[in-house]
């Protein structure tokens, strides 16, 4: 049984982490889902950009919401590969996730992580690939 | 120049981020770095286990500050790649990267995350790969 | 100076390991590079699918052409990351590769690998991401 | 039923690709494998050096026979990631891989691809890892 936004919703405030960086989902299903966060001053590096930190967490939840929408029950990320474009600087961060292929063990999602300018364009600052296992009978 | 590990210590109270989470610095020199957290309630996901991202910014962070302990100036993580092995359940997250390979536009390190138990026995939870460039005089 | 689907065609021609496993260019241009070769019984492994092996030669190597349409000279591969999704089953491999995002000192690009079928319908086998390194005055 | 080097040796040589390559296992046991070729001509690219897709298919194919060695049965290479690290030259190729973690559904190798010299010296060529797949009872 897969859930539907509302019910991923509450799976991302369950995650006291998300909640610290202040993490929201505006989309959920479909093979898909996108989260944003505010880039707030404590997401930062040294040099007034975001962490690297914060768009690697960003791609590996997204990537993991992105394969939730495909299987019924939870999942575990396995693991992932972020390429860092360009450094992200403004005012909110926007991840985008979706199913490229959905096995029955794994699932395999990409991720491009944007800064969204006043007028809502993108600017593209990393692209990830990931790999999402589901849970298996004898276990993991 | 290469800086020491006050340096590098300056460094990472220098990234807001870094202090969110509550990183320290515990080694830095000679090809590889040694960072560690304390894994607060705030650091985990819905299951009570470490949130990747967590695991993924250390993976991130160390491997960078690995790669800064041999090249002569400041550096930027163009991209890794994490595998989760294990949840990280404990009380400290510890993540050590070393450099595999300096060359002169390109810095490749590789990096080990463990939770540490009462007496100080290390559990594998997650390993890491990673690519930090240099900044080149044509920029990039 | 970047060269045109002729000029790629050479450069193809002139690695012999290419030529041994047959590949050829569809095309090279704007961004992307398409390369297939045939599915012969030399490129399997023991179950009789194609070797994990040949799908990686044709993202590493479809990756690098991609991004020598957008460079003006010679590219060398840093690094790539493939997810293998099915089994490669068929008569022809297609890899298509497009440029994500073009720095001055790394290009990074994604992969698509399929089989195509007898009327052309291309069933998704791997994906790749990957990162290309421009050849700078230091070297590196 | 886990397979000794002898049997190993086996399905390498029902691999046409691994035969095509001239591909050798040198040691397969105990959370580890050594693969071996000679780095003849049509391994080349265009430039004179083993091409990377030759790298790639030793790491995919080492890192899936170190996984082997601890699985009970026939396991499939999920996906991995590769850094190359300098031109490889030389007369043979070595890629070693080892387990780092060998969970029930999934296997954590990383591997090193080295030139051999004419004394025996290694220089390290690439560095992968990757994750390998035990077949399921619900497949996948």
């Amino acid at each position: 049984m897969t859930i539907d936004l509302e019910g991923a919703r509450k799976v991302l405030e369950a995650q006291p982490f998300s909640v610290l960086l202040g993490a929201r989902l505006l989309a959920f299903g479909d093979g898909a889902a996108t989260l944003e966060l505010d880039i707030q001053d404590e997401l930062l590096q040294q040099n007034g950009i975001v962490h690297g930190g914060v768009l690697a967490y960003a791609a590996d939840n997204t990537l993991t919401f992105a394969a939730g929408t495909v299987t019924g029950g939870s999942v575990v990320t396995a693991g992932f590969t972020i390429d860092y474009l360009r450094p992200a600087i403004g005012t909110t961060l926007r991840a985008h996730a979706h199913v490229v292929r959905a096995g029955r063990t794994r699932v395999i999602c990409r991720c491009e992580i944007s800064t969204v300018g006043g007028e809502g364009a993108e600017t593209l600052c990393a692209v990830a690939q990931g790999s999402i296992a589901l849970p298996q009978p004898n276990g993991g």
